[in-house]
């Protein structure tokens, strides 16, 4: 048995194959060498009172490392990451620096990318979102200047790759459906970077043959 | 002089009085016991480059600390919590639980708060925000009953006052035009209690005694 254990979900529309945010850690924990197991969860039995325990608001990942339970990708990963320099230089100033872009990515990045997802991937057809697109398309395109900013002459958000790098490319790939990252050359350079990672690889593979063996075994 | 520099707004309009995030750093340091400098950025220059330099996205705070410049609140929180016990306790587990809820507050959380803010406050009398609002209720509602669970028997969310509190109380106070948060009992009073914590009696008031300043000032 693996020290480490993540939820996933055992099927997903395919909208979200590939974006759902177990990857992140899953992609964390081969980047440090680790090996874990994985437990599927029914979508439909998510916010159940025993799933709950586990995950307050019944979304995945949920993550068991010796015996302790946690939740929040972004946490996760960068716990994983304070052990592992695979994920974050050991001076202080690099992990501070990795601790604000993590941040950035989850918490100033993530929602205008993941509300442009929901306004076309869920509710494309509903008037609201017609309204409302084209504000949340400015704000994307504020975010990727800064990303092209802050990327230029450097590989990764610090230089090397980072923790932070996992939660951002993850963040991007939120709007794959669209031609915005393709349309800004350094940040689309810096994802497919991210993407050609073989722990993104391996990782991203593995969660897609899962939701085929799921469609499999229901049919 | 100061070890410790936050920036903040000189000026907001009257209903982002009390929510702007500096708030979260200014109260963090004042639970720790640290003093601090301000430094005031005028809302029309904040995308300026030499301000970008400091905060990539021309948000505040930007943070200095040891001549060590950051952004991002929660990443600050973060790392003031990780050298003070007043907002982390010890433990390796307790520490792990922090971060967790630390990101739940501002990733899980935050988001259909913030989303709820900008629909009622920004965008009222848009066609789009009349009809989106239901659904960002129903999600809103959602993650109190969520918070409710989490804090039936406890006065904060681990137990005993954390940084994640810090973050979680912020978050609350994005809906404090509405009578969400009254509805949930446990998470109303919650927050009342966090906002009679004097650190943030203190932090609150100061921020709001310098946006009337820069107004006397301007007059």
């Amino acid at each position: 048995m693996n020290h480490h254990t993540v939820t996933g979900f055992s099927s997903v529309p395919p909208f979200a194959q590939g974006l759902v945010r177990d990857l992140r850690v899953r992609w964390a924990l081969y980047e440090a060498g680790l090996s874990y197991d994985v437990e599927l969860i029914d979508p439909a039995t998510r916010k159940s009172h025993p799933y709950r325990q586990k995950q307050p608001f019944g979304m995945v990942p949920a993550f068991t490392a010796r015996g302790l339970e946690l939740f929040e990708s972004g946490a996760i990963v960068y716990l994983l990451a304070e052990e592992s320099n695979a994920l974050m230089p050991a001076e202080a100033a690099d992990r501070a620096k990795t601790l604000v872009w993590m941040f950035a990515a989850l918490n100033t990045v993530e929602p205008s990318l993941d509300a442009l997802l929901s306004l076309d991937l869920q509710h494309s057809t509903e008037e609201w979102a017609k309204l409302r697109r084209p504000a949340v398309v400015e704000t994307v395109r504020d975010r990727l200047a800064v990303l092209t900013a802050q990327l230029e002459g450097r590989d990764f958000l610090l230089g090397r790759f980072t923790a932070a790098d996992i939660l951002m490319a993850t963040v991007l790939r939120l709007i794959r459906h669209t031609d915005l990252v393709a349309s800004h050359p350094t940040v689309d350079a810096y994802l497919k970077r991210c993407e050609l990672r073989p722990a993104f690889e391996r990782a991203v593979e593995e969660q897609m043959a899962e939701y085929a063996n799921s469609i499999q075994a229901a049919a």
